[in-house]
């Protein structure tokens, strides 16, 4: 029996899956990604947890690897021409270097995008073909899929939905730029409007979001902050795109009760009338797999010969 | 010789356009929409224009129609779902009605998919694929074009550039949202910024531009501040779909050396690295005709049985 492995490179996790052809993840690894280490050091670990998940389903016939990377990444090149979680991986020559070093085909795209792959395969955007998936952690990751297959534009820099611009004058973003969702909507934003409105350092998202499950006015008020920019943004998106489905995914997707109610209100709010009631806002049904799922999808259908990026099955 | 009938019905302009299949407009008529007459009057006049424009150009073989129209559309079915600039034509079934009076055959679209279309076939599109076009008039109207289609979304609603959100709790919207880029960018929206600043009642947009080309630092300042909002839109239009080009027309665009610049410093400034750099701003290479090229290329490619919305040539 065949299986493919799928890598999704995180610039705090990373995760890597033994994945059926079709989609049940038979052995999982995963650890801190150790961005310190640099370029070097990181591909060298994750060459050597191949070889870990390789051992650990033998029996069965490695069809392909696809690997998933947070940053901009020229596809066909593999290239990496910027990555602004995964610090001097900027103009790093992927595909060479994966070439000279490994046996099976393999496949490379941004995170995002495979996580929107993934959706389609195995979780919430089965059978759906217009539909953009949002990454809510660290950062914000976007990847839209458009006709069953993801967006990448000429240079593989599409799908930056945590650049839209949400507030005019609003706070620095890391990009170079300011007001974008990211800066309110990320795990980063959530911390950074603790401190702003007085609640001392900073502190952890997961503590953020416990005071306001525990009923905490202030911390209820950074969320509603939140989901009111980030209904915001889904407006734009839908009145531009007049998308089926929002999938969101990341570590704050945990956390969604907080605020997915009002994003979605929003939504209806703002949004034109028929697009505005056919999309649907949900929270990501591959859990922490998406990545991983994306990836090994993604080398799937490279080995199959077929559209690479078509998260149909 | 053939030809084709491009027809762009503007809220405020009808314009009428007897094509040549190498895309020479060849006799055109145009005149004011007369929305208030309803939709039955104003399509009758349709009709009786058409034969006028067939008289004009006897001796050439007619091959198809092409029709745009301002407002949502669902292509398939030819049903008008909502048109705000066209008073009573929601619901509208314009193919049923226009199937028992034509004999011709005949293709609809949405007006600023149409001008976008005609961008790609004889303007400043020419041998681009991914590319925007937005029309500055009283409203503001969208077309996407990605990897050489028009993108119109399932519900046919897609590319509504006007209805970016760009400011969070800005002026409403006739969309029922509020701080839309139309409430700042739009004529209309120049209209009320003049007035918001104590300009007097209701100065039209070319006195207006007037002022400003004269050197009136007030009148500057409204420009300065719809082209900032331009800029901010086209910012999270580049991030999200990394377009090469991005195409402003409408009466507006006869101002855009009042805007232009500001709207694409404000790129440079906001949007990221690379996709920020590779976009491109200009100005329609259509002029008037943009509406009636593009409705022309959808009833030629229609005619050909290609690709209706493909404007490559």
């Amino acid at each position: 029996m065949g299986y493919v492995i799928g890598i999704d490179l995180g610039g705090t996790n990373l995760r890597i899956g033994a994945v059926t052809l079709d989609g049940r993840v038979v052995h999982r690894l995963s650890r801190k990604t150790e961005v310190e280490l640099g370029v070097l050091s990181i591909m060298e670990g994750i060459l050597a947890d191949i070889e870990k998940v390789m051992e650990g389903v033998q029996g069965m016939e490695l069809m392909g690897i696809g690997l998933a990377i947070p940053g901009a990444i020229l596809i066909e090149k593999g290239i990496i021409t910027q990555s602004p979680n995964l610090t001097g991986w900027d103009g790093f020559h992927l595909r060479d270097y994966l070439s000279e070093r490994l046996t099976h085909p393999f496949f490379i795209d941004n995170d995002a995008n495979a996580f929107a792959i993934g959706e389609g395969w195995m979780g919430r955007a089965r059978g759906i073909k217009n539909y953009c998936v949002l990454t809510l952690g660290t950062g914000i990751g976007g990847g839209i899929v458009l006709n069953g297959e993801v967006w990448h534009g000429p240079d593989g820099t599409a799908g930056e939905v945590g650049h839209i611009v949400v507030e005019p004058d609003g706070c620095p973003c890391r990009c170079g730029g300011w007001g974008c969702l990211e800066v309110y909507a990320s795990s980063t934003g959530l911390v950074r409007m603790a401190k702003e409105v007085g609640c001392g350092g900073e502190i952890p998202p997961e503590v953020i979001a416990q005071r306001a499950q525990a009923g905490d006015e202030l911390y209820k008020g950074l969320f509603h902050r939140l989901g009111r920019y980030l209904g915001i943004a889904m407006a734009t998106l839908v009145n531009l795109l007049n998308l089926e489905l929002i999938i969101i995914g990341g570590g704050l997707a945990k956390a969604s009760s907080l605020f997915l109610d009002i994003a979605r209100d929003e939504i209806k709010k703002r949004a034109l009338k028929m697009p505005g009631e056919r999309v649907k806002i949900e929270i990501t049904g591959c859990g922490d797999d998406g990545g991983v799922l994306g990836a090994a999808y993604i080398a799937l259908s490279g080995v199959r010969g077929q559209g690479r990026l078509e998260p149909k099955i």
